[in-house]
């Protein structure tokens, strides 16, 4: 005998876990698509080479490798970027520009496993490519706020800054050539206290006074025109830096216009984002009840997706839904339901000699739009409710020859336990409309 | 530079691909959750020696495998049944019986590619397991039939056949010892001729005159309840062939019941399938339009789902949806979307000058529930319609200077090229409803 276990840092996901994850994939596929974006889909497998063309070492050292049956050397993907790279390079001709896409599926990491992380966990990610527009800056916002307001999130903010505001400051600072270091260590201010970050800076070679500039405009937080006011002073003449706060007006006048709540959207000049890859907005958005879990929803701009496997320039603009973080985050605050079947309804098998009846109810119910179990076995009644209670169906069915020979069935509200009689007299009509306004009675709170 | 090219056998989802498989699988999920099934998902690596535990010597040859950075053997699982049989061995207590599951997701061989075979395809399973129960054999044939229809299937037939009626009649014809070989003959009866069949039977060792009576009981077509009674005269009293009949009229009655119109379900005493796995009812569903494709929807019942990794017995029912089969036949039919948006409504980026007003109405049309597009650069607006018309946005919205005075907007067909002017004078209702109804007037036909 084998023993039945899955690989260290995979999991499996039951139905309660399953359930979950699809009605978030299902809003943010609305969500992505109400702005016009399309799917696609890549291969988990690719050439090696288009896999560790760009990577860095930790991704390479992550890669999932092996040579195949046809000697190739190959790899899984590791995130969606560089699959869509590829893509972006390979069918720029058939898809034209700009194009928009969502992508939400499977890459794989051999991390080390700590703090929920998995070997396998999905992506969501959007982009519009093909367009330096602005327009496309702030539909990148959009998204994300409509994303969190679909789930059901009440508090939370989309905190945005531009990069190039970041190299405006550096560069009327003096200190462009230590752009990186600065930024990276300005990137951790929200976890980081402002003291280890004024050493790191000068460990860097930052001057002390320069330091304290720098932690005072990555400090700035509130009134997003107050905050773009005082960024003036610290991008002075810089063109780019001028560039910069510029993007970032629209992005607060293009909110406002497409009625985004006033606090939702904040100008936020410490987000630099780790990666070297953004040269534009940068995005990150938090919680309010849970800011410590970190960034549900990030992304930024990018001068040119594809420069690895073309010699077209595809500039582009996107973000990522962190589909696991989001669910541990939804599974804390409790906003996810428990239950374990996508069925409201329940229907008893209660009397063997009636099955056709009970076959003919179910598929009536299920013709009015609900989901409906019938038990597949005639067992006691007492076992077969308290499958329904543990799988967390809302209502039962109960009809045995007694309520068919008086054209009545018993509704059961599981979770009450309190019973409703309907006379139906065989007008299956009447039977659907009392289990359809049961199911309504019976509302459960905004839960995903 | 790096080629941009995908692996031999494997290829990207271009977005009118992506939105008909999307389309599909939502179909999918809604009817197998119309019935209680509830979603689970396994990981794509597994350790090797669960995939390899009971695999064919073929299942083998074309099983991705290496071994990864912690030196454990593993490998991508090639279908959805042995994850699902793991996965029910290791989470059965917490799971508990009977149990509902559907699974979506790709699998992977490494076999030859051809015939529009690739070497990853998603696969689409439902299961019940943990009932001997023939209301779980006639879901699973309700299901079938449902999600054909709801796919707009309008031709197809779900042919159902019992493999102890089988049984039953090799035990009456004393040939049961050669029972393999022969249902394999039989199970050929739709693509080869019947002479062929009864050739390859007498070389197993079959008599001319039982090849006769096999191939006359395999040929049984036409109304269910004649090809059920003068199937009895081939069972005669073997107690398991009348178990399977038994079954098969439970099927037949049941759909009845559940109000499948005549002549959509069927008995075929030819299906036998091809694996050793079934034991009781077997499942195939084939488009009248399209016969040749092959079964649709496949699947059956089995004994012991999971005996490589627990002692506890765990039989079954289910069937699987091709979908990458599906999806050719919908493509041969012309029954898919060639839009590669799923937006319907545009909107020209006419006047840089009025991109607020473009973000409002946008957010107004979004908010009514409707999928839009605002182009991300004032381009000539030839060139934003022409793109437009590419992608398959059916309606485009025109608006500048002039129509934002006098309070109108217009709105173009992108198909007739038809246009309406529409008087909103800055009501927002005003305008989504009329870009409402003017999507309603641009119905297209059924299609995917």
């Amino acid at each position: 005998m084998i023993e039945p276990r899955t690989l260290k840092g995979f999991r499996d996901l039951l139905p309660a876990q399953a359930l979950a994850r699809e009605r978030i994939l299902d809003i943010a596929r609305r969500v992505y698509q109400s702005y016009g974006f399309a799917p696609i889909d890549t291969p988990a497998l690719e050439y090696l080479e288009i896999l560790t063309g760009k990577g860095s070492d930790e991704t390479d050292k992550q890669l999932y490798r092996f040579v195949d049956h046809g000697g190739r050397s190959v790899g899984l993907r590791f995130d969606l970027t560089v699959p869509f790279a590829r893509f972006a390079a390979q069918h720029v001709a058939e898809i034209g520009l700009p194009f928009k896409r969502y992508h939400m599926a499977p890459v794989w990491r051999g991390e080390n496993t700590q703090r929920g992380r998995y070997r396998e966990f999905m992506q969501c990610d959007f982009d519009t490519i093909g367009t330096t527009s602005a327009v496309s800056d702030l539909e990148t916002v959009l998204v994300v706020h409509d994303l969190l307001v679909a789930i059901g999130i009440e508090k939370f903010s989309v905190c945005v800054n531009d990069r190039r505001v970041l190299t405006g400051v550096l560069e009327q600072l003096g200190i462009s050539d230590c752009a990186t270091a600065v930024l990276r260590s300005l990137d951790k201010l929200a976890k980081v206290p402002a003291e280890q970050i004024r050493a790191e800076l000068i460990a860097i070679g930052v001057s002390d006074s320069k330091a304290s500039r720098l932690l005072e405009m990555a400090g700035l937080r509130g009134d997003s025109h107050e905050v773009l006011s005082l960024l003036e002073g610290f991008v002075g003449t810089s063109e780019i830096g001028l560039a910069g706060l510029a993007g970032l007006r629209g992005i607060v006048s293009g909110s406002v216009a497409a009625g985004v709540p006033e606090g939702r959207v904040l100008i936020d000049p410490s987000i630099a984002r780790g990666l070297d890859y953004y040269t534009g907005i940068v995005i990150e958005s938090f919680l309010e009840e849970l800011p410590a879990i970190g960034s549900i929803c990030s992304g930024g701009r990018y001068d040119n997706l594809a420069g690895l496997y073309t010699k077209e320039s595809l500039p582009g603009v996107g973000a990522s839904l962190g589909l696991d973080r989001l669910l541990a985050a939804l599974e804390e605050l409790e906003r996810i339901e428990t239950t374990t079947t996508p069925a409201e309804v329940f229907i008893v098998y209660f009397d063997s000699n009636r099955l056709e009846d009970y076959i003919r109810i179910a598929s009536a119910i299920r013709a009015a739009g609900m989901n409906v179990e019938l038990y597949p076995e005639p067992k006691r009644v007492g076992q077969q409710l308290k499958y329904a209670d543990r799988k967390g169906f809302r209502i039962a069915i109960v009809a045995g020859a007694n309520e068919f020979e008086t054209g009545t069935v018993q509704i059961k509200h599981l979770a009450s336990q309190s019973n409703l009689i309907v006379d139906w007299h065989g007008d299956m009509h009447i039977l659907t409309d009392a289990v359809h306004s049961a199911l309504q009675a019976d509302q459960h709170g905004h839960h995903l």
